[in-house]
């Protein structure tokens, strides 16, 4: 050995998460001109969008972009939100894993508290300056400039004003320039962000102000706010040990190891309690929360996943989780790509390991402008969303991509699912998305998720497979007829021929014409299906994928 | 409105990064039974390879994994490193964003400053068990156990007991039980992991001891320590402005702006700065650094890159870096994968932004055991490391894959690449490496990094086109000289009785051939090559890529 350890440890720091992300800037998806640029704009929007929802507000957001100079722009985003009080802008806009999203079980586009700051901190290392904020609340106004202290992780104010209003406005508005950024359409764009988001969020009106000066509205196009996400408390399906004693320890209002269960948990009764205490022998559910040992715990989270006959356990909350609903993603589809054919799904809500429930909806759109237009046709398009946020980065690495990549189109009528004009729309609800990455662009490739986002894009297939088929069957059935037809006409003159003018050839076609519609009609539609093979397959598939 | 502000934000709260990661855990890369496992192994030997080459030291590293119950598993890591001081462990091992490296402008494995206590936190959330350590430096010897206070980030210590010793052994040992985990020998498994270290590590010696009992040594293959990086002063090429302020005024040694810069930038000689100086009219470089103001910060970086016309800059310290060497990637590749074709391209140091200096070395092995066996043939496979550690997972994502796909393979002679029996090697050699995540898998898709490992792999495909190319002419060449053969005995025979036994038809035969073989063979050859168009369709690839 050449070196000392002291000498090696002299090296030794810590650091704030602040600098962390500085440094690895790429994780928050500041990486590229185009992606840092709708990164920025991602942030803003989502959190103009939480907080319109919290507020029970129709949003309208107008966010607005010109260029400085080459690589170099100026952003502004306003909402109609509740505005931010002054005492908490600071740290919502200018400090890293500090809001009121990170620590709630509550369906949010955010939920990392890293967001609007990550914007915060990109314009000061592009530009070297704070960004401008302009917060309406309550009948305040506060606006000043800010940004962030790196090595503490804490905002630094300067030129802060408050004043009272009336209180006829509220909202916020965070404006700033940025360089190292781009503005383009293309399908990772600010634009393509935009359009997306409003698509899934009809009950919001966006305005997007180009570089160019070119005014884009996408009005709002229903007028009821979505249900309002609630609070819920955690499924004990799926839960972990280690969730279960942090739960467990930190409940200062209950007495009792067993009212804490149900003081914590939904679906968890008295009854249910017993049930488990019946399932623990050895386990003192009449113990102080604050003395749960682990072993007790682990004890407690294996009788939970005992098995239905053992005990059985009520399907999670369902009205937490505030999915995109089925008419509104078709008229939102229906508006954008005039599909030939649509089909939407839309199922029960599931869970994935701690308890956390999430909804799928997937829809599948085409023929009509679906698909993304390539040189040489047509490629197949994937839009994913979570909770109503569009993905479009990192596709490769992400729960719904690989779903979709895995389902056996052909088994469908898609014979080259890639080359299709097809879109396919999935949408994932939870309070909480097990992201990749603080980029918040993938989901991570859950199991249950994976099979869930499956079962629901199968489920759609099955509805275009069926009108595919219908289509062939039409056709068949249409140059069936045609051949008949052109026999039909040849032989009503020949028999009013061989008749010697007793008969007119045209009563005589009417006749055999309806002869053949009234009689063998069924038949020839009867003998082209094949229906019957293909579910039993699906439904095979299917039975796979549950096990 | 229906909330009032002061109720919406009656949630907000402040969180450390030890709590984020832990509800965010797949960001380090704790998803999956497999995965998790592979990521834990990851963290500690990664660890120990960067301890080891601080030291001085031929690494030794020891894994053994032992299955305790199902999804439950003990591992512990052993190594013959320097060793952790007493005084320094707790964080090392118990504190996220914490250690020697992550400030550090030098090449390492490890360079955030969480991975080891990743693994201590995954420990607790699935066990609620703290993790063991054993520490050998100096003449001392300190071991306990060890955790992460989630709510403080700060490593909390128990039993710890520190004794003398002879200081004959140094080093240090972890183990800890983790659930959720799953050991197998699939592509991401543990095992893998282990034989790709070795694979690039020819210096090290690793044991792996399973949980069946079977002990797999990777034995050390060369004698001879890998050069250790330096640390090296950052490169003015590529720099941004935030660099240079940080940079300059954090700069406590220098008194001016000038002479800052010759302090902090490597190739930056006090002719240099002049040089800047008179391009930068206005900025005035007497001036103390830390009074540097953005406006001239931002002069000054545009100065850098005005181009070679301007200013020219010699390329980045290239000691600084350390790849494999060809020589052992060779060695390597032909022991484990024995191809029938191997190129190997070592490529100059290129820059990334921020003055970042990477090299890149790639390898392509074709025929043998390359590829990867599947059921129907062989796919082509990719080994990705970055400072040879291997990357196993979120190819989807990662610059690497990017760039070998991007690869026209048709014009190298692989007409399908991804049913080839091939196998691809790079390897990304940095002081920083730009990762997607913290769990770091995948390398950010930086153009430069794209484009230089594309033309990295396109250099070595070009031998290997060179090689398939000749194959197909060999095998023209012998399937013409058989042809000629069978005309030349039946000439020789027929002559010979036409001579009328004045000649033997074998003498006839030898001369026929002589004179074939010295007139004609040339020809032969010659009008089968084709290679003067491929290689400029190749040039004018490469020329696009550069642009």
């Amino acid at each position: 050995m050449d070196v000392s350890t002291e000498k090696i440890f002299t090296q030794f720091k810590e650091h704030s998460v602040a600098e962390f992300f500085k440094k690895n800037r790429q994780m928050l998806g500041f990486s590229g001109k185009v992606r840092s640029l709708t990164t920025i704009i991602h942030e803003y929007v989502t959190n103009s969008l939480d907080a319109c929802e919290e507020g029970g507000i129709f949003p309208e957001i107008t966010v607005e972009v010109k260029e400085i100079e080459e690589d170099k722009y100026w952003v502004r985003s306003s909402d109609n939100g509740p505005g931010i009080p002054q005492k908490h802008i600071g740290k919502a806009l200018g400090m890293m894993l500090a809001g009121t999203k990170f620590h709630r079980y509550v369906q949010q586009r955010g939920q990392q508290g890293i967001g609007a700051s990550g914007s915060t901190m990109f314009a000061q290392i592009t530009t070297g300056k704070p960004i401008k904020f302009d917060s309406y609340y309550d009948k305040k106004r506060v606006h000043g400039e800010l940004s962030v202290d790196f090595q503490k992780n804490e905002p630094l104010m300067r030129n802060a004003v408050v004043e009272e209003t009336d209180g006829s406005r509220h909202g916020l508005i965070v404006e700033g320039e940025f360089a190292e950024v781009k503005y383009d359409r293309s399908s990772f764009s600010v634009y393509e962000y935009i359009k997306r988001t409003a698509l899934v969020n009809p009950h919001a009106a966006i305005t997007l102000i180009e570089p160019t000066g070119e005014k884009i509205t996408f009005p709002r196009s229903v007028d009821m706010l979505p249900p309002k996400p609630r609070e819920i408390r955690p499924h004990p399906l799926g839960i972990t040990t280690n969730d279960l004693m942090e739960f467990i320890r930190s409940d200062k209002e209950s007495r009792k190891i067993g009212s804490s269960l149900q003081n914590i948990f939904s679906r968890m009764s008295a009854g249910k309690v017993a049930e488990l205490a019946a399932l623990c022998p050895g386990v003192d559910f009449e113990r102080a929360p604050k003395d749960l040992q682990w072993a007790d715990a682990e004890k407690i989270v294996k009788a939970i996943h005992s098995g239905k006959d053992k005990i059985s356990w009520i399907a999670p909350e369902t009205d937490a989780i505030v999915p995109i609903g089925k008419d509104q993603v078709e008229k939102s589809m229906r508006s954008i790509l005039a599909p030939e054919f649509m089909a939407i799904t839309e199922r029960k809500p599931k869970i994935y390991k701690g308890g956390v429930p999430f909804v799928v909806e997937a829809a599948l759109a085409w023929g009509g402008n679906c698909g993304r237009p390539v040189a040489d046709g047509h490629n197949s398009d994937i839009m994913r969303f979570a909770n109503r946020a569009p993905l479009l980065f990192d596709a490769g690495g992400c729960a719904i991509t690989e779903a979709i990549k895995s389902v056996e189109w052909k088994r469908y009528g898609i014979r080259d699912f890639e080359n299709e004009k097809i879109t396919v729309l999935v949408n994932l609800s939870s309070v909480h998305v097990p992201y990749t990455g603080a980029g918040k662009q993938a989901v991570a490739t859950e199991e249950e998720v994976v099979d869930e986002v499956k079962m629901a894009v199968m489920e759609a297939a099955r509805d275009l497979q069926r009108y595919l088929h219908g289509m062939t069957r039409e056709r068949v059935r249409v140059e069936r007829k045609k051949a008949i037809m052109r026999y039909l006409k040849q032989l009503s003159a020949d028999l009013a021929e061989l008749a010697g003018g007793k008969a007119k050839a045209a009563d005589l076609e009417k006749k055999l014409l309806h002869l053949i519609e009234t009689k063998y009609a069924g038949k020839i539609e009867e003998d082209e299906s094949g229906d019957a093979n293909i579910e039993e397959e699906i439904s095979a598939e299917e039975e796979k994928v549950d096990e």
